[in-house]
């Protein structure tokens, strides 16, 4: 089995190739055979190999078309069987490509095979998120150019959320909202599936009540129970819910009212709660936690600040999703910060000490992977869970594939 | 000691009088002594006395200018001495006005004697509470024309709140908020601060960690420790928080942005949001509880709808505060919702079962008044406040004279 998963942002694109024998699904992720990295800048295109290929042509430098996107993009994808370490004999060797794709509305609660109808769908819910639908959709379109009849399946970010009760994705504004869509997707649902699932693995459990918190440059949580999600701190969109590395996060409403009324527009109030506030708007310096922390280290107030703040909201979400779950078995860290950033599990956990959650300091600071870093008499586990939205991907065309052979 | 409390919206002013022996502050709210309700509607007034006096004139049908306004409160107020029921022998008698003022910005800690500085900093803040200082800052020039030198207190619903640290006061956008006023304020504070140290007088400790849930037609929770707010769920308007009567609360900022691109403007989003939603907005009935509970009985679905969400929301924002006290020794139930919806306290607490908190279910349908309503066993105390904030103005006007006096 050979699965070629991309992750198509506005700026770059994420190739990995996966293969295994076929009979068996891996139990946990292996190592992706080949991977790629495309980023597409203003004014030029790096693109990045592993294993090592031969140089895929000069970056053109005008990238901004589609054209010359394919172009590059089939360069890239060349070197998987072409050049110095070709990984496969020949393209049609690909069982499938995974796409991940950021909205998938009110339609879809599952992966998908990609169709007509499934890409007229992906483009009409574009509205509800305008930088990453369109871009996902062009990804599709350009594998589809370059691999011909390759079975293409979208995985989408807001799925495992989809069966969410309606307390918790209803909105209380006006009813009317319901029927405009205007509800709580959630996002991060690939990672958030994926490390429920790995925390049943890991703790032989499938009936635990979780909270998993998916720190990264965005950031959310999700109370799941039973392995369905339940609650999410993100919303409508993705600014909703915890401080992130440029986003606001949950503020009062009345505050983009009284902006309104100082002549913001909807770009600007975008602009500003998108890409100037969090970590990156209180500090004044990074959006990167990384870079805060060597600031406070040498002494700067607004870097505490802007720490202090993260991590107030951070509780203040995790007890949020500790209500609707009436009880907390296993907490979950994950994504860049959650797995590399000891200090934010140490101050969350130590805020949870009243649920009888004890975390070992010791086995905390060394950044373990898929292990549990709790006491042993903890009343609460605590997993530091390495994130493999790829790998997800790849297990749900995996899935897919074998479906159309069933019913083939 | 004489004092009258005057708390003046934009559509009635509430006025009482409090008349207790100068020595010794009463240990426990004391009846007042007269009260009045003025409703300017748009096409009437309606004037309630009690105790009942001689007609205080008939009320102008034209209410809107500030003569007429005065005329009719002159008349209230005269019934004070004059008429069939005096309670007084002459205005002078009354110690000191104290008023309810809903923003005191950061300026206000605590409650201030009224100088023309007071004033005029009451009417800088308008900006910050549009449709509340300008109606309390009438209240207080009206009863300045009516009283003359008499001794007038503003006591502000933010200053409370005033020492809530930084970590929960600032906004995680960008740090300009900081030095613009863009902030948590956080309001009923009078309340929450009375129940705060009502709940310390009843349980005989101030060093509660507390969460006390005001839940009227507006509601906000706070997190009380050692007699101070630490965080509280209000912000830099009343509209953020919990779900209320027709105020959505917290929402996602993203769900505001696009509304703007349909086309909504400041004064639509601030309709919306603050008068088309909550509970009337879910259920299309009403704001009021009791009508969402009489349909959900006649089978109403949405009411139904509207009640879960408000519960959901309630836990939600319960287990916010939760996490920044660290553990939770007491929970306050206060105002209309509060006090006398038992169905509310006990859903509320059953999702608390985990702090090993059991709610006493007989007793909790008593809709007793300044009671405990756990078991013995309970782990965390429950207790029912019914909360005066006429009173708590009464009694920081007693404080006022005190320093006043001590000072002279």
């Amino acid at each position: 089995m050979k699965i070629l998963v991309l992750n198509a942002g506005s700026s770059s694109h994420k190739l990995c190739l996966y293969a295994w024998g076929d009979a068996f699904l891996p139990k946990s992720a292996p190592a992706p055979v080949w991977q790629a990295q495309i980023d597409w800048y203003s004014d030029r295109v790096t693109v990045e190999v592993s294993p090592k290929a031969a140089s895929p042509g000069a970056p053109l430098k005008e990238n901004k078309d589609f054209t010359s996107r394919r172009q590059i993009l089939s360069e890239v994808l060349s070197t998987l069987w072409q050049g110095t370490n070709p990984v496969l004999h020949r393209p049609d060797e690909i069982d499938a490509v995974g796409h991940r794709v950021v909205h998938g509305g009110q339609t879809y609660q599952t992966s998908t095979l990609v169709t007509p109808d499934v890409k007229t769908e992906i483009s009409r819910l574009r509205s509800l998120a305008p930088n990453h639908n369109p871009a996902n959709l062009e990804g599709i379109e350009l594998m589809e150019e370059l691999l011909g009849d390759t079975p293409q399946i979208a995985v989408f970010d807001t799925a495992f959320h989809r069966q969410m009760p309606d307390v918790a994705a209803i909105y209380p504004g006006p009813y009317e909202w319901v029927n405009q869509g205007i509800r709580r997707y959630g996002f991060h649902g690939i990672s958030h599936q994926y490390c429920s699932q790995r925390a049943a693995q890991l703790l032989k459990r499938d009936d635990l009540r979780l909270i998993i918190c998916h720190l990264g440059n965005g950031g959310s949580l999700t109370a799941v129970h039973h392995g369905q999600s339940i609650d999410t701190t993100m919303g409508f969109t993705p600014l909703d819910g915890l401080m992130m590395g440029t986003r606001s996060g949950a503020i009062d409403p009345g505050i983009l009212i009284y902006l309104m009324r100082q002549g913001y527009s909807a770009d600007q109030l975008d602009q500003v709660l998108n890409k100037e506030s969090g970590l990156k708007g209180i500090s004044g310096i990074s959006h990167d936690l990384r870079h805060i922390k060597e600031a406070i280290t040498a002494g700067d107030v607004r870097a505490q600040l802007a720490l202090d703040i993260y991590l107030h909201r951070l509780k203040s979400c995790v007890g949020s999703m500790l209500m609707g779950l009436g009880g907390l078995d296993v907490i979950v860290f994950t994504a860049g910060i959650g797995e590399h950033a000891a200090s934010i599990r140490t101050e969350t956990c130590k805020a949870m000490a009243f649920l009888g959650l004890k975390l070992d300091l010791v086995k905390n600071e060394q950044n373990p992977v898929d292990q549990d870093v709790a006491m042993t008499d903890s009343a609460v586990r605590v997993l530091v869970i390495h994130t493999q939205e790829d790998w997800a991907i790849a297990q749900d065309c995996w899935s897919c594939i074998q479906q159309m052979r069933d019913s083939a």
